[in-house]
């Protein structure tokens, strides 16, 4: 196994980072790694706001439902999916651009483009021995987290990444089997075969949870699910993104 | 610089591959390394199909606009949002999920989930020596992908990624200016600024063509892209997503 899969495999969500900043130069190469990622048609339609600033932490971790590790950590970072310098080529050029730039086909792009930046940006910050937490908490108030950023029309906030030294280190929670995920030809149409393979994967979830909690605690991820997805979430989301004239047409 | 960050900031997308398939055991590593990414609320919300069969590859290269490097390969993977298995944990578990699945916001985390996955993915392939490229092109014909890859409601393919044994190493084009997309505490709002800085890109990218080209074509950035825009592409993508049930409310 290489050290870039190693690094990979390894991979926990740490959320106790010790009170120690990353320097400028670490700062720079996660950024570098972030860029060197994959753009669809060269667009690049993401941007990365990157905070230090104490109390802009902490108002973003009270608007991320009072998370401490945005607001304890070695750095922060936020990825937006970003159509505004495209908006601007538009008027540079003078070409209409904005049938493109208002599609569910552009938005979908500029979401797909920041998620592959981001990724490489965790394996980069996790191969120089930091920890990351990806907060998709910033979701849940982005008029707020809009105001905070500063973030102009054609730009939407899409998660934090807080990155930092670890104090602790948790243990990996299990996937989903392999053969739940990977389909070899064709999707595994058959839904008998799937739901079998739920129950087997809520054995192993609720196993994991007995082994940690001596037993307290045996959740099954489909229970898990089921009670998270019937409370639904961030409702306002396509009215923001309208309002931030993306749009979802 | 360690050789995470080596395989990272070494990327380009190869389309020339050498007539030699992955072994499984290589499929499975880079899908575990799909799996070891962050997932929103540990939804899982992606599925991946790996595809070995020529005539399939074939079918979709020509989906995908004729792009040869679909069909030679030494592996073809589609990543697909996926909350099939949600839609099914609703059934099992008598709950309704429907009005999340059926959200933006869910949507959003589909495709963020599937796309963190794929560059773990890409990293992992990388770092073993593969060359990799991404296919934005199935989203061309999307009820044909779909036909060709039997998905079913609840779920939308989203790119491809060629996987194999790169024949030729293409050059690495450079990347916006790190202080374009990297802002410090808040967006850079000033627009003059942020024209001045697409301007000295655009003397960037032209000499990297020109030097590519002797003298032949020298491209400017911003003129591409204005003319990518002016095109819309994929227009039908709303009503592909609403017709398979994920919806955008």
């Amino acid at each position: 196994m290489n050290e870039a899969i190693h690094t990979i495999l390894n991979h926990r969500s740490i959320r106790d980072f010790q009170d120690k900043q990353l320097t400028d130069e670490q700062i720079k190469m996660i950024v570098a790694c972030a860029q060197a990622a994959s753009t669809s048609s060269f667009i690049q339609a993401y941007s990365i706001i990157g905070i230090k600033d104490k109390e802009k932490k902490a108002k973003l971790a009270h608007l991320a439902g009072d998370q401490r590790y945005v607001l304890n950590n070695g750095h922060f970072f936020v990825f937006c999916a970003d159509l505004h310098r495209h908006f601007l080529i538009g008027e540079l050029e003078q070409k209409d651009v904005m049938t493109s730039i208002e599609s569910t086909e552009k938005f979908m792009v500029a979401l797909i483009d920041a998620s592959l930046a981001a990724q490489n940006a965790a394996v980069a910050a996790e191969s120089m021995g930091l920890g990351i937490c990806y907060i998709g908490g910033i979701r849940n108030n982005l008029d707020e987290v809009k105001a905070v950023l500063k973030t102009p029309e054609f730009v939407i906030p899409l998660f934090g990444m807080a990155v930092g030294y670890p104090e602790e280190i948790n243990e990996q929670k299990p996937r989903l089997p392999l053969e739940h995920v990977y389909h070899e030809e064709e999707y595994q149409q058959n839904n008998e075969v799937q739901i079998s393979q739920l129950q087997d994967y809520d054995e192993i979830i609720s196993r994991y949870y007995q082994q940690r909690t001596n037993g307290k605690r045996g959740d099954r991820w489909t229970a898990q699910m089921a009670s998270m997805l019937e409370n639904p979430k961030r409702m306002y989301m396509k009215e923001f993104i309208e309002k931030n004239r993306m749009n979802l047409k």
